[in-house]
């Protein structure tokens, strides 16, 4: 028995694209009740054209330039927030509001401050709800994480993490605009620590428990950019790079880093953890790779034979790896667009009885609570304890 | 203006599934006129539940287990032949004859006789077909072939493949059935030779010239098996090994190897290329990654500063590779399952007057001309022309 | 003309070893006028039988177990620092008040004060003196520090560096004696702090200038361990790990790790640069190989073609590479122990009227300098600026 | 109690000198009662200036340009053969008259004939005698070794292995004289069957036993290069590239290839085995790696858990590793020329009462015979059994 599920897509952008891909994927692949249909989507009246394009290319029925009048809409089952950073608040209220399911992009909001009043209002909603972290569904991360509950790692000593990139080094990239409101501080609430270590945060605290306290440094390499909109030089305020030093709860220690002025690096989103017993080390660059070091058996704690000890790369596309025996065959990968897939198969499944789906909003607010902690050590220059 | 393009689809199985995914994803990454619609499907009545199942997966309104009845539907313009080798002669026959466009999975035949008789048919009907050798759309390999094209490359001494693969180790996997047809010559023709090799032979001779000469050698490993239809342990026929050396006629020099009993290797399609100006490698099972040595520069021939010279890692996701473009962001991998998207994609536009596509069936025979020789040789112990 | 140059080797541990081996090799590798002869080596009373069996494989005439009598000996030329850090400062001044050459292994000293005294007293005497940060000498590294020379790299944004280990994971390792002296900080002065990331700030300071402040943080994760000597268990006063973040005085921004309890790195010691026009990476598990991106060109900043970047994995064992050319082939690898047969080439080539020796005692005090800022940062909790 | 060794060197080129360093290196990391002593060397009477420095350099007390003389000495103890390859034959066999220990650099000889009566006049004489195979002493290759007897590989169905370097590509390469000798067939025998493939060939059998027949191929692609010695362009007669199908009397397969037309690769010296249980994989340009697929358990068969496998990088520098304790710490890899350090140290000990040393001269005809089967298969376009 299969149950429609209409979808209000907020954005065309990019993340509007992943989506609407990953919807209309999602029942090609996992055995779920409810069935996705591309209904509505909103977009800037100054992006019509584009959002017309969007519209017509992936099927959508209804287009709308008012976003809360497409929330109000009774034939809308699920809100799908996809818009910049500065909306994600009003927009996810006001489908909470509307008694909505409500799927929300990362990061969840421009600051701490907004995301509690996100999350007052989905759970005063009691509407299900979800934030796309979408990389926890990478397969290789999803395995990461199983293989540290296996106990292979043991205790924690240390944890790693960057997220690099290249592509804003040049003057000659702009700021603002349909594309680049990442560079937009007004926009995007802040730079690489809310696009980039978002990401890397709700993961290490998803596998090595919560972040005690940390210390923080960001800086900004080009400090003036034409403005897409206006067309005048104008100052830049996001951070192009971030990097801390945090203690786990758990009493390990880590390094986070990231940028996107570390030419040669297009999405290396890495992170390594080293325990007694093993350690694990990914990058999104090789997304089907996890390495893995076993040392000791998980269970007695003996050491593996001497001579046999090393980094295993383990390819991650056999039928037994997570998700991988909804897709194709051993040897065979996924792409990028898939975590979204997998990630809205979780989250159906979810509303079908599953599992709780995570991270839903609570979840990413606790990663606002790290990400503002973190902005804060930066600009005090001082050890900043995680409320 | 669009224009709709009904597809009949024959086969229900894993090839059937890889190929209905892609005709509905090609509108969405490429601009086309054609509009693929999922129309029909094909499967044998012993197995309707897994067909039924198929066809409402994807969406497919019609479905029929006599592909003759299909093929002769006025309302099909395309049949896309994915059923097992041995059948692929007649649909395409009848499917050229009914005037229909024609895909066909690869091998081509289980012979070169066949395989003649099905170019003669599609010539003489004058329709558009295609093979479908999807690797040769997988970016990086699109690349190898263009850093090639551009002469830096220079003049090539040597060329190596292999395409292994470990899944048939067990003697406990049956041979026939829906799943292991591949080890039941009657249906599959060959073992490795036709799945894997032939692959291989497609991807050489298109970036390397035609192969004059060869040497081979063949080896079934396991050579009694349970068959899945009957039940009884039945002789195996099909080469779970094959290796050959090759003369190509631009005087440089080859070896090939596919097996299916090289532990650890998942879907180990690698091809290498030295020339004097530079070399190239690929592997499938990094299917994102080409490696590139730059020696000379193309046109003057002049060393690179000798301090600088190393393979590089090439992490084929920027908007200027192959096909990225019309996918994400650089640092974003795509799926195995874009092989045949990006196939789709360079079809349709060959029917909208785009570049003629490339494997047709013409070039297939060709591929199959080197299996069958390679086969020849194996059997005789010497070497063997290609006619 | 060859001339002698009688050498007294302080310690015949594991520094004692390598430099014995580095001394007698030299002259078989690089022309050289010196001619090292192992003279006279001391070590221990405690240790007599171990001094006795070092000197007779390496060839030592002498065997003493007062040093002061040996550095003051007139048949010495040169005085080789390998005992333990705590002995540094008084070896080294020794020395330099008998008007020897000297040779100090890394760290330089117990702190600043005992390195500021230790500079003084060579540049009074006026010898020549090295310390032996050997991996300098790396091939790869030096063609790391040519490449950046070059300007290849341009303005630089990052630079990181680990240097991981993981052989005191145990709590059964004992702090003390003769192996594990490095665990006690009344001889060894700090943990990793001195014996590790003394080499990752010497390195990052060659390459990439000084580093103005740093906000540090260190952890002891095993407090207790039995010490050798007094068979006791007593608290553990070194740094097991050591991390901190680092502004450079060219602008660029810096992290840097160094632990003994990373599971599964052995010598893990990396370090990236990332500039806009180029990046490098080495790690020192593979010491042969350097890794490099280009982007563009180092005289005109002309982009590379876009569809040809990559990282290079440079194979540094070409004639032209650093010090390749005194070896053997290309596709031959030196080994850990030709770090100091190539630093021992250049310091005696410094000796005969070529390039003055770096990193010389005033070069090693700056790295104390950074290393004592760490810790005192690490203890306070704060940034502290490199004086 | 040492008891000196004196070592007649023939032959002061490439290897005269890696052996040299060798014998001088083998009692500082291995206890063993011989002691090497580099008594005299021999060279031709044109190549004086370069002998003379050779002597001076390795300190060799004696200087001979007749190599018979030298042989005949009363104070020699060991003939160490370093000269080309068509010399081996007449100096193996006076040094064996001569009642002398012979070590010999392989290849063995430039035929089986020449083989043959080595080996008759070595044994006839009863004196230990060794082949210079130092690749079989390389750390990772001989834990290859060890993990294969260990069990863990199972039933072999795949070998493979290439030599390929990329070193005589230019037509300017001369051929002859003292440093391309390797190119002139009257001094090298054969091209890169017996420079190159004798090591493939040797660690082959020596690892996965017998080969019983093959099909091979020779090319060469460069046929006229100027000869060093007359100054004129001559017919180039040597085997710039060979590559052979091979089946093992174990019923696995095999596939070999060499070439020093390989643009890139520059010692890619590699060999890869897979089995039923697990498999191996080695590449000289990485020399401290081996790289380890585990399957299944050696014992039970039983499987390894099925999320957790995949190839596992092994740095080859631990204590528990093949020589490794004799060298330094975990971590540091040794070099190239260490391979004959190791090479000398179990020949010694085998002097010693120790295993006997392998591979000697009855077993560098094997080798040998394979060689010869491989050209003359070549020469006829034919399988050809072993003898």
């Amino acid at each position: 028995m299969s149950k429609r599920l209409n979808i209000a897509m907020l954005g065309c952008g990019f993340m509007g694209r992943a989506h609407s891909n990953a919807w209309l994927q999602v029942n090609h692949f996992f055995p779920r009740e409810h069935k996705p249909v591309l209904k509505a989507c909103y977009g800037r009246e100054e992006d019509r054209k584009k959002l017309d394009e969007f519209a017509a290319r992936w099927g959508y029925e209804i287009v709308e330039t008012d976003w809360r009048k497409l929330v109000a809409r009774d034939d809308i089952d699920l809100v799908d927030v996809c818009v910049p950073n500065h909306m994600h608040h009003d927009c996810v209220i006001a489908a909470a509001e509307a008694g909505k399911i409500v799927v929300c992009e990362k990061p969840l909001a421009m600051n701490v401050r907004e995301a509690e009043e996100m999350v007052a209002a989905v759970e005063k909603a009691g509407v299900p709800n979800m934030v796309s972290f979408n990389y926890r569904r990478v397969p290789a991360i999803a395995l990461f994480k199983q293989i540290v509950d296996e106990g292979r790692i043991g205790q924690v000593f240390h944890y790693r993490a960057t997220y690099n990139q290249d592509y804003t080094i040049s003057q000659d990239v702009p700021q603002g605009g349909m594309a680049l409101w990442r560079l937009d501080s007004r926009v995007a609430g802040s730079g690489v620590t809310g696009d980039l270590l978002a990401h890397s945060i709700d993961t290490a605290e998803w596998i090595n428990g919560p972040i005690r306290r940390v210390t923080a440094y960001t800086k900004t390499f080009i400090t003036e950019r034409r403005h897409a909109d206006t067309g005048k030089v104008e100052k830049v305020d996001i951070d192009d790079a971030c990097m801390f030093l945090a203690e786990f709860e758990n009493g390990s220690i880590g390094t986070f880093e990231s940028t996107r002025y570390a030419r040669g690096r297009k999405n290396y989103n890495t992170f390594e953890i080293n325990g007694d017993r093993g350690a694990l080390f990914f990058d999104l660059e090789d997304p089907h790779i996890l390495q893995f070091f076993r040392y000791a058996d998980p269970q007695t704690g003996k050491k593996i034979e001497d001579h046999l000890t090393g980094w295993q790369r383990i390819h991650v596309t056999n039928f037994e790896h997570p998700y991988m025996k909804h897709w194709w065959v051993p040897g065979c990968t996924i792409g990028y667009e898939h975590t979204f897939t997998n990630s809205f198969a979780d989250f159906l499944a979810s509303l079908e009885g599953g599992p709780k789906f995570q991270p839903d909003m609570r979840s990413a607010l606790r990663t606002q609570r790290v990400c503002d902690a973190v902005l804060d050590s930066a600009r005090r220059g001082q050890w900043v304890e995680i409320p």
